[in-house]
């Protein structure tokens, strides 16, 4: 572990304040020689007016170890915003011992020092990033340690099974009773596995959230699938900027439901054809098809037959909706019952969007897409292949008993369970390259 | 005044860590809906480790009037920089009774609350908007009274001229004190409205300095000017982007030398012509020289005595450089030496670039374009205004003075005088709408 001072800014450049962190034990020595008041005496968590040189009038936030992020002593410069001051201010610090933080470090100190473990280090990222409720939610629980204590309970469940087969060893010379100890450890081993593959599962849902559920909108052209896009994302980006007040970087396809983020995939009609331009446009669309999980079916007329034969074979397993545009326009009656319930919109004049979007909603619901707050879900993919391999090792372990094989045998791919899973919250001793490859996904300045 | 508690982000969006400010009577009230622990009886400037809701884990820091920043109650809260996490404080503040700020209502309040004066005030917006060190340090000097001090200088002399004409009106029968007592009043008016008029003259160069100050780069086509700018400004941006770590708006003729801003203009080359597309691109060309403090003129061979002698018309009063480019491909010989002294540079290779930096910035600092730490320099627009206001009511009691008129005649343009200066640094009621529109280029947060 190192242990220099760190300095990062830890506010994005442009606000009327930018916030400095300094973290280290040489914190409060190197700040004596570019800040007016003497720090070394303060009292922890106390905040004191000064000025840095002739650069800026700042508050400085004083934390002393181990109360503190990251467990060290440590502190926060609030200066005014400009981006000048900031970088003297950060330059000063370097030139009197400082050394500027990597993405993440102050995090990984945190996790190094026992604050937190490697699993909620990382919900710091996703909840930094988090852009609405599903995702915060996620990240928040994550960061309270919901997944952390169902890891923690997994690991007593694995640790019983494994003190259950050193039993069975002990009383290795009483053959009749291995029988019931072997369906005992075969049910237990099989509990644990269901959980680490649901966990594992989960993965899916839990990317669909972060990244938005994909919906794709298809149709034949000039059904109106733009101008429902447009309906279905204006709509937010409206509410969005009323409360943000700033622009956002908007990717026009992504909008939320009941604080659930949907990706709408707008599609090139799909009907057969010669033309080779307009051929491969429909084999993207078939593409964007098998990706989305919900699928939007805009129609403007009674399907044919074979149009809904090729749907039904292309969006297999999927949620569908049909949907009836230019309900201002065309009789509801041209419609075959068989393909109800058929919801009613107009693009054009917006009515019946929203109940659209409760449907579309209603429909990720029921595919197992949205959370409540006591689920679990993985977000992240190195949870997600330590899920996998834990899974692996356990199938070894189900088989072993299958084949009744000894206890000594088993042991082996228990423990690399355990491994696994411990692997996700840091657990056991993590490789310097694993944290360094974790921690530089994040943003510098945490 | 307005009495209702404020909240806004007071940082930019997007870093590790966003905090939100709260200012007013109902600061502690309002946070105690919303945050888990009780801040009624804490002390003032100490920091407070809870949970806003499920949202966040935050740290809030407390500030008591009339020891804050406005002056009021008041908080900041440390969230992690997730934009829906901020939204989501905002709203809770603002359901729970706080409004949202409006642009520099903090530092309207800290002024209203004689925290600091207006022309203070207006510093901190211009401090939070400094890019170079020239910029920064005007701002700090306003900041720290530099401004305020020098005005209230001239206040105490305008006040001891008006004192003496009363004293004069006192003695009015006495007629043969008279001469004696206009000769002082005379000389003290000169030398407050030579201070008052140097202050206003000062703005031309503070807004060069706050735009950069502006060098016009002419010469014929080819001889090299787009890769002189190129050369200048590249330079420089590595050098920014190396610091700042993040990406600038660039403005590509902008640069620094010594800390000051430079904004470097490329011009079409001039010479007579017949072509009504060059003609427009000439005349463009002869604006930007007029609006030019500094010319570079680039030449790869001797000019013309027609040339010398429009350069010379059209850059009067200017500071000029005259820049032998090609250095590598022309003899220098070629020059006459009447044109001496003569950078010699290549924009292609980089030869010469330091020194012809270096003598930029000398010319600027011969013109008076630079400034030193003691130096007072006008940058805002309104105190040009009421400085030159100022300067006119003065010149007409220096007339009154002239042609005898008696003490209570120049009164009222003393008052006039005393009532402009004034203005700058709020000391009389300022009306709400000068306010507002002071304020309202502030960024939200401050």
């Amino acid at each position: 572990m190192n242990n220099d001072t760190i300095c990062a800014l830890a506010t994005a450049p442009g606000g009327a304040i930018g916030i400095i962190r300094i973290s280290g034990s040489q914190t409060f020595e190197i700040l004596s020689h570019i800040f007016d008041k003497d720090l070394s005496q303060t009292k922890p968590n106390t905040i004191h007016y000064g000025h840095i040189g002739n650069l800026d009038e700042v508050l400085v936030s004083v934390f002393r170890a181990p109360h503190s992020y990251t467990g060290e002593d440590s502190a926060e410069i609030s200066c005014h915003g400009s981006r000048y001051i900031l970088n003297k201010v950060l330059e000063s610090l370097v030139t009197n011992g400082c050394r500027m933080a990597n993405p993440g470090e102050y995090t990984m100190r945190a996790y190094l020092n026992g604050k937190m473990d490697l699993s909620q280090a990382e919900a710091v990222a996703d909840l930094i990033a988090s852009t609405n409720a599903a995702t915060h939610q996620l990240a928040m629980s994550q960061l309270r340690g919901g997944f952390s204590s169902e890891l923690s309970k997994l690991r007593e469940q694995l640790l019983k099974l494994t003190s259950l087969l050193e039993l069975e060893l002990d009383f290795s010379d009483h053959e009749d009773l291995e029988f019931a100890d072997r369906t005992e450890l075969l049910s237990l081993a099989k509990e644990i596995d269901n959980r680490v593959t649901n966990l594992a599962q989960s993965f899916k849902a839990g990317q669909a959230l972060k990244q938005g559920i994909p919906v794709a909108i298809v149709g034949k052209t000039n059904v109106g699938k733009s101008t429902l896009l447009n309906q279905l994302v204006d709509d937010e980006r409206a509410i969005v900027s009323d409360i943000h007040g700033t622009t956002r970087d908007t990717i026009e396809e992504v909008m939320e439901i009941n604080g659930v983020q949907f990706r709408f995939i707008d599609t090139a009609g799909i009907r057969n054809t010669q033309d080779e331009v307009e051929q491969i446009g429909i084999e993207r669309t078939i593409q964007k098809i098998k990706e989305a999980r919900i699928i939007v079916w805009l129609l403007d007329q009674q399907p044919s037959q074979d149009e809904i034969e090729e749907m039904d074979s292309l969006s297999k397993g999927k949620r569908r909706i049909y949907v009836h545009n230019k309900a201002d326009q065309v009789d509801m009656k041209t419609f075959a019952p068989y393909i109800l319930p058929l919801s009613m919109i107009s693009a054009k004049t917006g009515q019946g969007i929203d109940n659209l979007k409760r449907r579309i909603f209603e429909e990720a619901e029921h595919a197992g897409l949205t959370t409540n707050a006591n689920d679990i879900i993985v977000t992240n993919a190195r949870h997600y292949e330590s899920l996998t391999l834990a899974h692996e090792s356990l199938l070894r372990v189900i088989d072993g008993l299958h084949h009744q094989l000894s206890g000594d045998l088993l042991s082996e791919d228990l423990r690399l369970t355990l491994n696994h899973l411990a692997d996700i919250t840091g657990g056991q001793i993590t490789p310097q390259e694993t944290l360094n490859q974790i921690f530089s996904t994040f943003c510098v300045g945490k």
